[in-house]
This record gives structure tokens, sequence and C-alpha cells, in this order.
């Protein structure tokens, strides 16, 4: 048995809301630690996984641990439905395949209920290993304002469907290249960058889809700042803290070039900015 | 001949372009009363009925009852044209097929002059008894707030395209059951509906199509509340007044379900709310 | 070698920008004297003309006169790209094929750099005289505010797809006439039009193809004033200044009606007026 109460507004309903972009529906689990989520995204190129922990909600009670499928556009759908001072309670139990969310208006002559049937979402659920979530794994680790990672996305998207996003002790460059132009955006690692996070053991470079990368930015621009893990032989890791023992995270796996295509981008890389040296690193 | 005076923004340009959402053509019937309007939507399961009295312009002049038809959405387009500080004059005379609406600025170095041609419109005249605006004629009467019933509506429509409305002398319930859930919303008769209107001698409950009703909600939410008048044998009747005798109405007749249907609707609605059983009433 | 230097939000991301609505590509020339761009419209009867000075630029240096062919949805895109604070530079030279847009952030510690492709624009290169130009060779022009040309050529254009713009010596007409009605708008040539200009030797009556006219009418609304010429001889030509020596010129080819055509529209603006006896001059 699941009893969560919300408000309006919060955290939950934001980060539900932004993650339509990415996912329709979702494999949830519950236990007394907090209520989980990991979905798969449409390409099943990236996977998003949040945890809201218990002191996210006004009340928060699971009994006995549980999973089920939800459709997080109805969810979402629902939460919409509440008015802003309505307290918010969801309920769901394991005799049932519907999960209940109820509206008390505030002035209290009116209750909202929904009842949105479980959907089976077994292949949302992918073991990921606890290692993969180390900072130690990671060649390369950096922080950023998550408005400019949302901004830097948008901005490539306009040139090409893929990014390479590479990464040295001194700069992080996200590249695209398309047939109309490039765009090359380089931070450098000063202040701004370093004094949150900026950890290269190695330099690494990935190519990554940014539809894939754009659907994602909504759901982290909720938060400050999000961290980027990188490695070469693993998916990119980005990161957002939910309280203290909460996140969301999304992993993204690298596009694998074949030999013709690395040759045919590098090439366009030269061509594409070689009236505009000041920009090579 | 007719001759009315208005300014942008009021009641009229407002009611007009909320109408828009209903129906495209209106019949207009024009005397010393009032400008009236009547129009019966595409499916032609509703009938919008306005009657703007003669005190809701700045000046109304009608020599010669007369009826003509119009196109909602050319007069719309037309009055949004006019500057917020316009002087707008309506003119239509018998021996023409056209109505003309001349601006005046208030600068008055410019003159705006739109001649509309009138339509045929007799398939929106209907004759609707008089006894059927009459409280005493219907089981329920009930006043709720018009952005309520707005956005219970908007709500539904997320779950199914029908929706159950059950009156008793207690509560109000709105009730939709879809592939994926369901919906219901409960409003309790106390003092907040109880100060306006409720009125219930017999328990009566219809099933109404959503889509109909969510397109009147905008014209409606331009007056603080919507009176509700429910009978087994009738339409039912949403109403809100314009000044002392002019009136919006929207009469949308119920839907008859079969046997089958009936049936089919009682077992979703077990099923879709059997988890939230304090919303059973 | 082309070197600009300019701020986010200044005139020439706006005029770019409103361009967008009649022209996807575009002829530009670089001299000491300022930055010029030409470009026909799809329909090849509007040609959009803009001379942005060298002080219309933080920086502007341009050693060698040059000639390039700009994909404005390119440019606009790239430049929606910068930070409010950037500081933008423009870089294009001959050995290249291609224009370098980079962003200084004022924080220092990012870069974004573009490099667009430059495209063939000798399609939009067309001469003309300097004496098409000069008021002494039009019969009427006049001047009105900007936002009011916009908004007249809106409300037009929900009539019909063509004007007839007639000047006398006393007042400016714009008249469209269609198939649901019509719309004669009339300006008296009073203080407020004939302080900043009005100057009619002959009456003019020209009929202009009203989707080319909204199509520039954003442009221009970035100006306060619009200065437009009429001749029976020649184009509509459409006119703001730009600091001193600048301006956007919009010069748009009447439409010759055939007899039958002509006649055809006398008796429409008959008809469609007749109720609004006010309104015929």
């Amino acid at each position: 048995m699941l009893e969560l109460q919300l408000k309006k507004g919060t955290l939950f309903e934001n980060v539900l809301e932004a993650s339509l972009d990415l996912v329709n529906e979702a494999s949830v689990d519950c236990s007394s630690t907090g209520f989980s989520l990991q979905a798969v995204d449409a390409k099943r190129v990236g996977m998003l996984s949040v945890l809201f922990p218990a002191q996210v909600f006004e009340h928060y009670r699971c009994d006995v641990d549980g999973s089920m499928g939800i459709t997080i556009a109805d969810m979402v759908k629902a939460l919409r439905c509440a008015n802003d001072d309505d307290i918010i309670d969801i309920k769901a139990d394991d005799q049932n395949n519907s999960i209940a969310l109820t509206f008390h208006s505030s002035k209290e002559n009116s209750t909202t209920a929904f009842g949105l049937r479980l959907v089976d979402a077994k292949s949302h659920r992918l073991v990921v290993p606890e290692w993969q979530f180390l900072d130690s794994t990671y060649e390369a680790i950096f922080c950023m304002s998550s408005v400019d990672f949302m901004r830097i996305c948008k901005s490539l998207s306009g040139i090409d469907n893929e990014v390479v996003i590479s990464v040295t002790k001194e700069v992080v460059k996200f590249f695209a290249c398309g047939k109309r132009g490039s765009l090359s955006i380089v931070y450098r690692q000063n202040e701004t960058l370093g004094k949150t996070h900026y950890d290269v053991r190695e330099p690494v470079s990935l190519t990554l889809d940014l539809s894939c990368l754009n659907s994602c930015t909504r759901a982290f621009a909720l938060f400050d700042q999000v961290k980027i893990r990188l490695s070469t032989k693993l998916p990119m890791m980005v990161e957002c803290k939910i309280k203290e023992k909460g996140y969301i995270r999304y992993s993204i796996a690298p596009k694998i070039l074949t030999e013709v295509e690395v040759e045919g981008k590098t090439e366009n890389v030269e061509e594409g900015t070689k009236g505009n040296k000041t920009m090579q690193d």
C-alpha cells in the first residue's frame, strides 16, 4: 500500500511534466525510502531515472515495497486539473490495477477523484549497476548551469541532429556541423565552472543524439546545475540532486561512428570553421 | 432599420468571440427590446440563444422588428480590427443584404468601414416554447462558478467524450470513465453552492456530450456564475443573465443510452473507482 | 575582409528577423559606407532593400568592397543563440565560403562560434536606378504610423487578397472587397498625417497584393513612421530611414487589372458599401 500527499506545483509534478518530453510511460518502484521512476525513451538511446525521496512529499507512507507501471501523460493531465490550493492524495494498493488521485479543495466543498489504470512497464526496467553512478568510474566530470545546458542543446540542434562533446583539462567543447554551417561552443575551465565541479583525468570526446539531449533538458532546467559525467566506455550521465538522497539522472548512449562517418565529420569540421581560427583549440 | 453603437471590448464583442467555439453562423432578431441571436451547433445537439438588451449598447435604435443571418466569424474579425478607443457603429437596413460596421477613431482622422454580407440562417431558427425557460419545469437547478464549470468540463474531456451529471439533494456529481481511467468530481451542497441557488425536487442524472459542453464554456466564463437546470425529459439548460432582462442560454440534448451502454457505463464506474471508496456517494 | 561587431537585440538583428516574413535568402554588399542587403520575395512581386550604415554597429570595418549571398534564416537562428549581454563579432573574408559569427559572453568563460555557409544569391540582385528613390519621381507621397500601416494591411487581408490604395489631395483610402464583404479605411489629410509628409500632385490609385504587403509590415513596424510613395508608372515604394544615411525600402509592383476585373471590382465596391453611404468619398 502506497500513500502520498503533495501540493500542486511541487517538484514531483514539475519533474513528471518535464519528463513527458522524454517518455510516455514509466516503471515506478515504491519503498520506505521514496518513490522512484525509471523510463527508457522511444529510441531506446536514453534512460531517465528519478528518485523522489520521502521528504519531497507532505506525507509519505509505503508499508510494502511494490512496483507498478504508470502513464506519465495521464498522471500529469490529472495533476494539472488540481487547483493551486488543493491537497493532493495519491494512493495505490496491490489488489488494484489503478492508482487513485484525490484533490480536496481547501474550501472543502468539492472533491475531485481520478482513478488511473496502471500499465505494463516492464520494458522500462533496466538494471544499472551501482558503480555506474560513482564519480570514479568516469574519466571526466563537470558541472554547469542547467539553463546554459538547455540553451546549448537547443542552439546545436539548429545546426545538426548530433553533437560532439569534448572535455579536456582546460575546456568543454560542444560541436555540431551540418549542411548549412557549424557551431562550436567552448566553456573554459575557470572560476565559474571550476567552483562547482571540474575533474578531468583523461580527455573524452563523445558523439550524442541531440534530440534525446534536448528532450531531457526541460526536466534538468528545474534545478540550478547539472553534473555531467563522461567516459569513453559508458553512456554519458547527466544528474541533478533532489534533496539529500534523491536524484534525477539521464544516461544517454553515445553514437558509435563508423570510420567513414568519422572522416566525414572531421572534414566538415575543418571546412565549417576554417574562417574562424580563434575557435580552434 | 437597426442602429447600434458600442465600444471595443464590451460584452457584445466578447460573447460573439466566445461563441465562435460553438457556431459559425447565427440568426439575429432585432426589436426595440434588444439584439437577440440564435444558433445551433454543427452536431445539432446544442443550441445557443443570446439576448443583448438595448442597455448593453452605448446607443440602440430599432424602428421595425427584423431578422437576418450573420456570419459570426466575419463580425468578430471585423470587430477585432477596431482600435481600443474607437466608437463602433453598426447599421443594417431592410433594402440591403449587408450589415455595416463603422469605426470612428477618437483622433478623428480615420474611418474604417466594413460592409459584411448577410447570410441565410433559417436553419438556426428553432422555436423553443417559453415554459422551457421556467425554473418550475425542471427537477433540479443549481448555480456554480462559471470558471469551475469550465475547468470541470475540460478535466473530464481528458478522460472521455461524455459526462454523466447527477444531482441529488446533497451533491452534484460529474463523472467520466474512459479506457485509461475515470474521473469523478463532487460538489457538496454547502454554503458556497447553496448561497446562490440549489433546488432539487428529484434526483436527475443525464449523460452529455463533452465536446459540446466544452465549446460553450468560454462564453459562460465571461460571467461569474452559471445556472444549470436539469430534467429527465428535457435538454440541459445552462444560463447566465446579461443585465436585467438579457441572457445567454445554451441548451444541450442529453445522450440517450441503450440498455447495453448503460450496463457498460455502470460497470466501468464500479471498476474505475473501486480503489477510491471515499468518492462513492 | 568584413568585420562587424554588434550587441544582441539591436536594429540589425531585429530587421533581419522581421525580413524572414518576406525572404529567405539575400544578396549582401559590403563597403566602407555600410552593410546593404537586397532580396526579392518568392512571388517576385516585391523587393526588399536595406542599408545598415556603419554607425549602426559597435564596430565596422570593410577594407575591400565585396558581395555575398546569405541565408537570412540561418543568420537569425544563429543570432538568437546569443545571450543578452554577449558581444557579437561577424567576419567574412574572400577566400572563404562562409561567414563567422562569434559570441563572447561578458562573463568571459564561454565562446560560441557559428560558421555559416554562404549561398548563391545572384537572383536577388536587381539594379534599381537612383531616380526611383527621388520624391520628385512620384505623384503622391504620404507618411503614416507604421503600426497603423501594419494593422490596416492585416485587417484588409481578412477580406480579400488585394487592396486598392487611392490617394487624393484630401484622403488616403485603402479598400478591399471579397466574397463576404468589403472594407474601406479612410485617412483624412489632417494634422496627424500632414505634420510629417503629405504631398499629392496627382491622385493615384494602385491595386496591390496584400500578402506581400503583410509580409513587409513587421520590418517597418520597427520604426515609427513609414513613407509611402505612389506613381501610376512605378512600383509602390515603402521606406523608413535607418540613422541618417541608411534605409529599409520595400518596392512592390502593382497588379495590372484587365478591363473585366476592373468592372467587377467597381461593381463589388458599389454593392459592398451602399449600405454605408458615409464611407463614399
